[in-house]
């Protein structure tokens, strides 16, 4: 570390004829100070350039102000990274505006097997932590519900007094996204489901079957198929879909959607005229594919910044729990009217 | 922070029975403990479930193990997001292989506004920064130069014995793009560069020059454009270059040449039957757009590790201060010989 004239606390004291302990307490911001004082104390601080010591802050006080952002690595040639990035950089923001530094960290399967999640939460000295990407039979998973640190989960309904968690209302996502076939004349609509590895899949199901309910259409279980998010899957699904005599379909994730389109494409099936195609995310490539992807739109940056101050809120043992944002139909081309 | 009983330094040196400072030592990886009775306080420091306090040990030491990333936060509707979040990915890892911790910070005008770069780096205790995304007229960019901390810059060609830079070999890329477009007969090939303000413009205008040159194809100022990376100024350029009746164009990043190609749709010029395009940087929707798009592929996942590793060897004061990566030509859609 550099070496320089470090300016401590009691500089600061000596230049306001104050003692010590109330410029600690002004630069602390503790509730018994008058906001006069603490408004010269930190202007004094800024005009001496005043740097405080994180390290021994965290040893005196406890409070690191520091939170650890949990993210996976990429997989599949990167085409979710948006989808987190966006996330991150609004977490990262809301952190920063609140005087909270991030600690970025994974939960790729080699770390999960090399350290505990507390041990990483001790060994840090996080106050709290974001977890994004958590598979159903993870092993933090286990170890975060086990644990007393405050976390907020991705897209994970999970909640107690120190647990929470951020999502999109997935099944309103996935009934407004069928009534949008429904609405456009589609009676025989397939759905291709994400992998019951992840929790939003259930409630992706349930919308599905509340909107041709609601609207009388029967289910037919033959028109639902279990995918796992990639294109590939939606490549693979496309023959079943079409040998069932589905005018529409209904993907669990936009690359699901890609594949299904790709496939399509290669049959000589036209989408829209022939099937139509509605995703879920959208992410950038929705807009650039052609035809262009009607899709539900998850709002990330509210994701990112909702996940931060929710946190918060859990670290300072506030009741709130768990925020779920509205997911939104963004209308494009794949999507037309059953002729 | 939550209260369980730690295992100390001297619990580890009594259950040995050695001196708690040859454990402090042996744990702290010195060079006089021989190698056994290292592996013995290792072995014991996992038995006990030892945890070392990075607060107290960052105030004896003044060696954190941490590092900054620096980012900059989603602009246009986070369509780089994937290319960052792929180098940040692969930075993080090198990190945590290394007993590194990164701590994520932002290059925003907000933030550059805010605080000093150096008071960023003293505040937080880092040893060392990667910085990406940065401008030529960014403040910091004059503050890091001025600083005596360990930093790598991206794409930004400033080295000195605390200063380096990775990088992709951005003349040979636009040379290879360029001569790519020459092998399949073009000559009146137009140039759309980024702007000024990126360190990389000039690289890829003396790629495209030398190329030219080389194939006794004389430079035509008119056929080079100034664009700024955007799909909006691809969108602009197309007709001009039309009018200039070029055969091919190079642009200088994936989102101008898919401006142009949805430009060139709109207008109802084939790609690549009467113009070729070839982009830079190999984003993902590059393989989604139609005709997908030939390009200039960024080792995205190679240039986060080489950072890593080129701030390591930094910080160690060693005298490696640049990395430079290989450009590599991928073939799709948008090219087509000549007719």
């Amino acid at each position: 570390m550099r070496k320089s004239k470090n300016v401590t606390i009691k500089d600061i004291a000596k230049a306001l004829g104050i003692s010590p302990s109330t410029v600690s307490r002004a630069l602390n911001n503790y509730s018994d100070i008058n906001p006069e004082t603490r408004d010269k104390v930190i202007e004094m601080a800024k005009k001496l350039n005043y740097v405080p010591n994180i390290f021994a802050k965290g040893l005196v006080t406890n409070k690191t102000k520091r939170v650890g952002l949990f993210i996976e690595d990429l997989e599949r040639e990167g085409i979710y990274g948006v989808f987190y990035y966006e996330i991150l950089t609004s977490f990262r923001k809301a952190a920063m505006d609140n005087g909270y530094e991030v600690v970025l960290l994974s939960t790729t399967s080699e770390e999960q097997k090399r350290v505990h999640f507390d041990t990483v939460m001790q060994e840090k000295q996080l106050e709290g932590a974001f977890v994004m990407g958590l598979k159903t039979d993870d092993e933090y998973l286990n170890e975060i519900q086990k644990s007393t640190y405050p976390v907020v989960l991705l897209d994970i309904p999970i909640k107690n007094s120190n647990i929470g968690y951020v999502t999109t209302n997935n099944l309103k996502g996935a009934q407004i996204a069928t009534e949008h076939l429904i609405h456009l004349g589609h009676r025989k609509i397939g759905f291709l489901n994400g992998h019951k590895k992840a929790y939003v899949s259930q409630e992706r199901l349930n919308g599905y079957i509340l909107a041709l309910s609601k609207n009388g259409i029967s289910i037919d279980n033959e028109l639902i198929v279990e995918g796992d998010f990639t294109e590939e899957s939606g490549y693979k699904a496309a023959d079943y879909f079409l040998e069932k005599g589905v005018t529409a379909v209904f993907a669990a994730s936009d690359m699901m959607a890609i594949g299904l389109i790709k496939r399509f494409k290669d049959l000589g099936v036209d989408v829209p005229a022939k099937v139509s195609i509605v995703g879920f995310d959208d992410i950038s490539i929705a807009r650039y594919i052609t035809p262009t992807l009607t899709t539900i739109r998850q709002n990330k940056s509210e994701m990112g910044k909702s996940a931060f101050y929710l946190l918060l809120n859990l670290i300072s043992k506030q009741p709130i729990n768990h925020i779920v944002l509205e997911p939104e139909l963004v209308k494009r081309e794949s999507t037309a009217r059953l002729r």
